[in-house]
């Protein structure tokens, strides 16, 4: 499958750059490009495609990228490195730009989850497609827009809409991950469910017992007072093990006191 | 509208603290509880709905925290601070469980937006809904989950699934949002969009020029190629002020050199 890439430009905080490589692996998203990052890049990891020089991380800014990378180092060592949002774009077929600022400009809007299903059927006929995110301070500027074909806007709290970079990244990360997964199972039970008959079992058993000790104080009342204790169990969606132990319970509580 | 809760069980990081804060605020979701937080509380911070005493946060953590919040301040001075998770959850109707691990117990699992869609639902029939996070290290005990009616799943990497806390917060929240919120429209066009009668009116005379100009070589590629143009330009969907600017570059690419 073609992956979508993530493209940082100007990235300043190395604590965001690393929380967007773990971003990205929990997602299983693992191309990345960043665009003049401003602390340099740590030599002899990632690539840089043009002659352009990328100045080299000092040292004790790339311990604080690894740190916050949490682990998701192979996403930043195949990471490219540009020098220019041009050079970083030029062989994308498709560039969605993420941004919360009202550019002076006009292009499709979309929501994560839109732009997330366009993209799965942009990849699937082998179209390259791009997010790209403006540095924190500032975001993208009018200038870096013209590299986008399209614009996201992260729905958000009208009052207080600027997300850390490393959570927006997650949002796209997430929905091109939903996206492109099955729904997990809703239930993976330790034990196989209950069938019916095992439910059935139970239900009758404890009526019994219950019609035995006299809980039914009249015999009008009993069909409704036992649906409703039926239906409260089959609510639980029980499995079998769960029946053995509810068994259990109830020839427990039966049990004569030991004088 | 009732919201539903975060609750945050002994977390470790007030920069994740800080971070959960601001992914809430982002997302209008307001209601935050901590659970015996590693370093306290800041003192006049916060209330403690409890007669136990909170340790009281070092002043240069607790700037730590604001920092990390990024002005989503309001979420930390209203957080309630819990000593147990049983005080933390005790009016609460439904309580979901975000977990990676396998716990050994059988609950419902849903997906964050079938979790999302759910606590809609329930908020709106007054149901008050909280969502459990547990510490960074370790994640959720198997004494937490008995406090839980439902878990939680994000769908991640199987191969690297532990999400920043942070990260897992902003998730719940992003999709219960987006669950809330009407989807905004796919478009903010700064100028109307054009009529398809302007559109015509600048395809003929675009049409009419290249005619003229002897664009068209033979007589009998000129519809294919006429309608492969209006293709291109209604794509665009262009604005009306879209509209005159490219009436103005006929006029500009038609117009005699001066001598």
């Amino acid at each position: 499958m073609i992956l979508p890439t993530i493209l940082l430009v100007r990235p300043q905080l190395v604590e965001n750059i690393g929380a967007v490589a773990r971003a990205m692996l929990n997602c299983e998203v693992t191309e990345l490009r960043l665009v003049a990052p401003r602390d340099g890049w740590p030599k002899g990891q990632g690539f840089t495609p043009t002659e352009a020089e990328i100045p080299a991380m000092p040292d004790w800014i790339a311990e604080r990228l690894t740190a916050a990378a949490s682990g998701a180092d192979e996403i930043l060592k195949r990471a490219r490195i540009f020098p220019s949002l041009a050079a970083a774009v030029a062989d994308l077929q498709m560039v969605y730009a993420t941004t919360a600022r009202d550019h002076a400009m006009v292009k499709p809007w979309s929501t994560p989850r839109a732009a997330a299903a366009a993209a799965v059927e942009k990849t699937a006929r082998a179209e390259r497609v791009g997010f790209l995110f403006g540095p924190e301070r500032t975001g993208l500027t009018h200038e870096d827009m013209v590299h986008a074909q399209g614009a996201i806007a992260i729905p958000a709290n009208p009052a207080f809409s600027s997300f850390n970079l490393a959570q927006a990244v997650l949002l796209l990360c997430y929905e091109w991950h939903v996206a492109t997964k099955p729904a997990p199972a809703e239930r993976l039970p330790e034990s196989p469910l209950a069938t019916q008959a095992e439910m059935d079992g139970l239900l009758q058993r404890l009526e019994a017992a219950l019609t035995a000790k006299g809980f039914f104080t009249t015999e009008a009342m009993r069909p409704t007072m036992a649906r409703n204790i039926r239906h409260t169990l089959q609510r639980a969606a029980m499995t079998e093990q769960e029946v053995r132990t509810w068994h259990g319970i109830i020839s427990a509580l039966l049990k004569k006191d030991e004088a």
